[in-house]
């Protein structure tokens, strides 16, 4: 029951929103010089459930998340001290079967703050969630916006992931002098393709 | 993987203090008029894991802890929300997956507020430590205090619901004019015991 997967080195990124009642999901992937939407969406548990019941099932759920997908990586939010504490505690509740769930099928876990991910897709450290929802949407060349703020969100984890963890590798690859940031190399190709149509 | 197993009638009650560097728990049961501790002790994992992969471990032995004991019911303190905000999140995270290997293991789960707990075992909800740890190692007639205050609290957690949970039901069977509360009972066969040796 325990024992960790062999990790996918070439799986998507995975950004996931812990949460107990919404548990947003992104998964992303580099297809050339795009960044691309693998898989996104909402995990729900039953509110008429027990508390241990919906923690076993959000588990259950981000354990066939984690089999469908295989990332090579889970971007996650970082639980911040600024909510109020009994929403801590519930926020506490689901992260911890989340990043279990990611431990037993040996998928790195990076934490990332709101902060970083809006600065990281929307180039402000406070943009609203609409923001993040329309750059994430223009980004990722998506047809339509993440029907949801959650998933929005996890896929701007994802995305900040994508943009941050292979900078050097990037860099090397593509040389130092034309490279620029990972996020402003996606921004320009999100905006020469918008152009273009 | 999550199937629940068929819950067992005649498990003893197991309490869990939930917590990731040291996870106090207890098992008591009832045999006849006395209530005897079945198991207690502390689980850890190891500071320099990661958290996801401290989290796995807490659920694996969590989970091979129900699977030996097959609890009739786990007694779980309700995590409250006077504590600050990082350590609420870091116990959230911890309860988290005690909740979810419960619901797993099909075994229901009550929770009890420190308060009661120490109320129910000491008689006042104020109580310290140390005389939970006393009245703990009395009621059960431990030979000797339980090693450390978390597996203390643990099984004060397992007794909280022993003495709680069947009170209707033992009342019936003992006769409604002598019964009295399953706390009464069980201080004063312990100081039966007591003054008998």
């Amino acid at each position: 029951m325990f024992g960790a997967s062999a990790l996918d080195p070439d799986g998507p990124v995975l950004g996931i929103d812990p949460g107990l009642t919404r548990c947003g999901y992104g998964a992303v992937r580099r297809e050339g010089p795009a960044t691309v939407a693998v898989a996104c969406g909402v995990m729900r548990t039953p509110l008429e459930d027990s508390l241990p019941a919906r923690l076993a099932t959000l588990e259950e759920e981000v354990t066939r998340l984690l089999a469908e997908l295989t990332p090579s990586a889970l971007s996650v939010e970082r639980l911040l001290f600024q909510h109020n504490v009994r929403t801590a505690i519930a926020v506490g509740q689901a992260s911890g079967v989340v990043l279990a769930a990611a431990a037993r099928a040996g998928v790195p876990v990076t934490h990332y703050s709101p902060n970083e991910v809006k600065l990281a897709v929307t180039g402000s450290g406070t943009a609203e969630k609409a923001q993040v929802q329309a750059m994430v949407t223009r980004v990722l060349s998506l047809d339509a916006p993440p029907g949801s703020f959650d998933a929005a969100d996890a896929l701007a984890l994802a995305l900040c992931h994508v943009w941050q963890a292979p900078l050097h590798h990037a860099t090397e690859a593509a040389g130092a002098s034309s490279a620029g940031s990972g996020f402003q190399r996606a921004v320009e190709h999100a905006l020469a393709r918008e152009e273009a149509s």
